[in-house]
């Protein structure tokens, strides 16, 4: 069944930057394709809208089929036009990202993907199509955004330790944080619940555990708070 | 000359929110549209995407074709992909905005727009398709980025007073600010020039005029430097 239009129109596809951090790295998702153009190369997953959903439908869809991950917060990050930007015609790209915490996705390829894979946002193989400049796009708005909002919270566990939420920041941001500014700083917002809990399993001593305190976070600044690392 | 497709696509459309500032109000450019649907209604100025001219040579065609204006610069919004946002047939929208300093430009109707004019951001009429929340998602951007972004200097002459600068935070604003704490902060971030000239054909005594040092602005933010209001 085919379709016939009076005039040409591009193609539109959707592409997905996941974050996800470990204890070494911020991490993107990666799949490698199964077809032509760029078969065999590593790419993000996405691909083109169906008529029947919504851009974040097709988004997600695609990130279910290709990467076997669900249920995650999708924010929209730029649309990307060029050209000559996939060789076999005119597409155009809605490109969203989002953070997940790594440990609670468990990875399977399928659908038009070989694999499926974190790769560190230091190390990031040669990517097909423009994907290279939508993740360096992503990662931008990333650091750009993690300082005056909390979003960072979404790549950690629901429990972590301060020394866990610092390095955090340090991976995404690129660079050393004084301990005992951010400690000041972060406690001072009084966004943390200080857990009765310790971390378990450790070799060192246990840390503290705490949680973000979401609710908290949204009522305050409906009352103009910003948040600010 | 018809195309086929194996698969229905959506068609690509780019919208336009371009804003304007006079004395009294923050305004937005419309048009009235001059074909179905919502013939006669106003509207975003925008339309379809052509093959051959990327999304923002697409905005800045159907800008100069509707509305007469050229030589601006846009920033992308988003990309509105909601189902049934146009009654004809799945069109998916990328929507920019613009800061223009209102005199600069001359509209002149052409093409698909019977007229194009300003409304006041407090006094919009109804508009056609989903323009209505396309226009309150770009205001709502242009608040949140005028208080760390020097950009709000694009919708005032080349050379302002500090008091139509003040003006044009509080009409984005939307509040009143404090002159005092506002002259201090602006001053303070030494990005203003204060030139040898005051205001002319002014019936209250003459205030003197300043420049905005986009050069500077550019060298100190290179170097860390984060513009507040």
């Amino acid at each position: 069944m085919t379709v016939t239009y009076q005039y040409p129109r591009p193609n539109l596809a959707v592409d997905c930057v996941v974050f996800g951090l470990d204890e070494a790295d911020l991490k993107i998702l990666l799949i490698q394709r199964g077809l032509p153009p760029f078969e065999g190369k590593w790419a993000l997953p996405g691909g083109f809208v169906q008529m029947d959903e919504t851009l974040e439908e097709a988004a997600k869809r695609e990130l279910k089929e290709e990467t076997g991950i669900q249920d995650l917060y999708l924010e929209q990050l730029y649309t990307f036009g060029a050209i000559g930007r996939d060789p076999r015609e005119r597409v155009v790209s809605v490109a969203y990202y989002a953070l997940v915490n790594l440990r609670d996705h468990k990875l399977m390829a399928a659908t038009d993907a070989r694999d499926a894979a974190w790769f560190s946002t230091d190390d990031l193989p040669p990517l097909a199509f423009d994907h290279s400049e939508i993740a360096g796009i992503a990662l931008k708005r990333l650091k750009g955004k993690v300082v005056y909002e909390p979003i960072g919270f979404e790549l950690l566990p629901m429990k972590f330790t301060l020394t866990q939420l610092q390095q955090m920041y340090e991976k995404i941001l690129d660079r050393p944080i004084d301990k005992r500014n951010f400690r000041k700083k972060i406690l001072g917002m009084d966004l943390l619940q200080e857990l009765d809990e310790v971390q378990v399993d450790v070799s060192h001593r246990a840390a503290r555990l705490y949680k973000f305190d979401e609710k908290k976070y949204r009522k305050l600044r409906q009352r103009g708070f910003v948040f600010e690392i």
